[in-house]
């Protein structure tokens, strides 16, 4: 099987704002698409452009080349999978299974043994970059898996990121992606703390960040979130809710390992306060909330 | 007063790895330079160049009509404005006094009353960018006090620096460098959280930094200190105990304006313990070593 696009089906499950936009990039250079999710409303824009809809994994996986999963959580991943209706059940011999979903890096090494046991390939491919990333093909992929499928399904990545690297076997992509997390995680409260304490002791935040970003304290976050936070602007760029289930997993390995993750056990600890508060449906920079209210 | 130089006599207190590189771009624009630091032999170098020798902070403070001040701690900074043979008592009708040395708010607002009531003008000048910086004239320079004041030793600040902030009043400056310090605080604990991870689950740390330094996760302490940690570089670029410092200063701070900054107090008690391991003439990247040892 070549990766070409005409001749290679892709079925995408999970038509959210990232799946949307990737579904949308691949459609674009020429991949026939087929596509299932939940609420199927959201499939209508791709239906529309030309995509075929499937009303099962199932059926979607019969059917398709190249299955790419971009889903919710961890127990969404593992029903598509592994459920009855699911793709290891389902999927065409050779088929390429790709999850794109950030989620448990123990699940995704699961899922590549049984895949490999039933004749098929699958590749853990979580992302960065955000809905912008995605819109404009620009992501950042960590890939784990095979060497040769990362090599034949590479052309496809192509379309999706810029910075796309093989970080190992399998579940090696969702670890990689635990790292950024746990980075962020901590810089986040450090960001939110530096805001707060210029505005709690009377600076002006915005000078202070013309001073601190350009430095040792600079971060994507800081430059990016910072401003959101000083306009008072909480609306999600990426949701707490989501990163909340991001960091219990990296948790969860770090507590396998036997990994002390002070910080990010205090992130995950502070990230849940402000869920409690009710933003849990905002942007990361609402943690802000959680120090000044 | 005019600030020009060969007109302007600056008294430089506390020649270290930052303050010599600083009087040395001082001089070299032409500046007449005076010096003073308690251990005589770090002088040398500039004293050969023709800067004057001075064997006490008092009998430099009468023959000066800019004081710069770069030293440790607040103590530092208390007796060498307050003492006997201090800056207050002694400076010349009129004279600038700047502290440069990071160091309490509290205090530099103290310093500005103290000397505003002997017409003296003082601000508050720290400043970030380390040692790189300072032998560059690169450095960003974080200001609190008065406008006037400001305005007057801008020419003098602009051979030091590139980024040059007036925060706002008394103590303004040294409140910003916190806000530098907070948010460095906890992203050095994401950063070696991150890496600990990756090492940890058998993850190649380098292809890890590939993947996420250029995004969301990405800091100036990822990309600069990152590298550093993986090839095991555990050398000062920033000591740990000017990090302890500063970041005890800042947790004064916080607690008498009553903000909470969990943070800030968790990297605190972390470097602590790393300085009982005997690490605090190491860099700030060795907070590495209480994760993984």
């Amino acid at each position: 099987m070549g990766l070409n696009p005409e001749q290679t089906i892709i079925g995408f499950i999970g038509i959210g704002v990232m799946g949307k936009s990737m579904a949308e990039q691949l459609r674009k250079a020429g991949y026939p698409l087929h596509v299932y999710t939940r609420t199927a409303s959201k499939a209508e824009d791709l239906v529309a452009e030309g995509a075929v809809w499937y009303a099962s994994p199932a059926a979607l996986a019969k059917a398709s080349d190249v299955i790419i999963t971009m889903v919710g959580y961890p127990k969404d991943v593992e029903e598509i999978y592994f459920g009855e209706d699911g793709i290891i059940a389902n999927a065409k011999a050779g088929a390429y299974l790709i999850d794109m979903t950030t989620s448990s890096p123990l699940l995704a090494e699961r899922i590549y043994r049984a895949a490999t046991d039933k004749g098929l390939h699958a590749l853990d491919a979580p992302v960065s970059g955000g809905d912008i990333g995605a819109r404009e093909g620009k992501l950042s992929i960590m890939v784990g898996g095979d060497k040769d499928d990362f090599a034949t399904v590479l052309p496809l990545f192509e379309r999706l990121g810029t910075n796309i690297v093989l970080q190992g076997k399998a579940g090696a992509g969702q670890h990689t992606k635990m790292c950024n997390q746990i980075a962020i995680a901590s810089n986040m409260i450090g960001v939110c703390e530096a805001l707060a304490y210029a505005t709690t002791t009377g600076l002006d935040p915005e000078l202070v960040l013309k001073s601190i970003s350009t430095g040792a304290a600079g971060s994507w976050s800081l430059s990016n979130l910072g401003p959101r936070i000083i306009a008072g602007n909480f609306e999600p760029g990426f949701y707490v809710k989501h990163f909340i289930k991001d960091m219990g997993i990296a948790l969860e390995v770090a507590k396998e390992v036997g990994l002390d993750t002070p910080g990010l056990a205090l992130a995950y600890s502070l990230y849940k306060r402000l869920a409690e508060m009710g933003f849990d449906e905002k942007g990361t920079q609402a943690l802000y909330k959680v120090l000044v209210h």
